[in-house]
């Protein structure tokens, strides 16, 4: 049997919902007393700060986001491109739900918080790049099979794909709808479809 | 002689500035105040609340914005992919400065109200698409020239092409880096030039 989760795992899992609807700075403790289910006192003596609290959130989101991705079905592809386009694919399929449930906690806090609370913006750029990076391996593989005199660095798309896929969330906030993130994803795909078969990348 | 700005301008153009640095939900009415040299007193007369003003800051931006593109000089090119080409150039070209003075007003404000101040997603909205649509002409006539039986639309990728830009942000947010918002723009382009000139696209 799973334990019951910790008051430290209610708040960071409240976190998530909260701040993913609201926002950094419109999330107050209260919010997130409320939500988790726990006193203030509680929240106290996890976390020294809102922002301790947001810092500890980014790792969390890191390792709930790690998992999911580690243990998805595009890993078994023998093909690395297969394995990269079926990235994508994943990506686009967990579009569902609300806003708030498919859209990514980090891409959120920094977009408000990068110049007023470094710590935060530190532990976004972990969590995105860090997304990006376990991308890099099946890229480089992709790359030497398919278009070794490419210009671009795997580095480079790896952290491109991140990219496209937070501006994705952003206009399907602005226009509340979660097909306009499925349409960029679709863009997406057809350049790295041509990044690896035009064969002037060959 | 230009006249000097009102108050109403000098609020305006100071919400530019402040809600790009930190965000919407952090800037308050005082911030705003201090930055004009206004009082409360006049802030109101203009605004009816800062949500109120956040909806005029988005149409203020989009005036700004739509202003700089219109006359900005790819528009010269008598080809109407190089036109599109060049559009992402300036773009690239008006990185420079600090964060908060390339980065955009409504993909800021839009991440963390779209679910809790309709009004200011709905001016992110406008601001953001309308944006995206003065390209749709250009792209539309690339694709007649060079893209004819293209799957995308020409309205799909002028949104895919905003939502690209958005996210180049957030990760020079998040990287405190504008080159990775510049390497993304390249992408961008290079993806632009697959769509028009893939034979298979054709």
């Amino acid at each position: 049997m799973t334990p019951p989760p910790s008051a430290k795992q209610k708040i960071l899992d409240s976190a998530l919902t909260i701040i993913r609807a609201k926002g950094y700075e419109a999330t107050t403790v209260e919010d997130l007393c409320q939500a988790a289910g726990v006193t203030k006192g509680a929240f106290f003596h996890h976390f020294t700060s809102k922002e301790d609290l947001a810092v500890a959130a980014a790792e969390h989101w890191s390792g709930v986001t790690g998992e999911l991705f580690r243990l998805a079905p595009y890993h078994r592809h023998d093909d690395p491109l297969d394995r990269v386009l079926g990235y994508l694919d994943f990506r686009k399929a967990l579009i569902r739900g609300t806003l708030p449930e498919f859209t990514c906690l980090v891409g959120t806090m920094v977009q408000e918080t990068f110049g007023t609370h470094p710590a935060i913006r530190e532990a976004s750029r972990k969590s995105l790049v860090g997304n990006a990076e376990a991308l890099v391996q099946d890229i480089d593989l992709a790359k030497k099979k398919y278009a070794p005199g490419a210009a671009w660095t795997s580095r480079s798309l790896a952290l491109h794909t991140q990219a496209v896929i937070q501006g994705a969330f952003i206009l399907s906030k602005a226009c509340d709808d979660p097909g306009v993130a499925m349409d960029t994803i679709d863009h997406l795909r057809r350049y790295l479809e041509c990044c690896f078969k035009d064969p002037n990348n060959g």
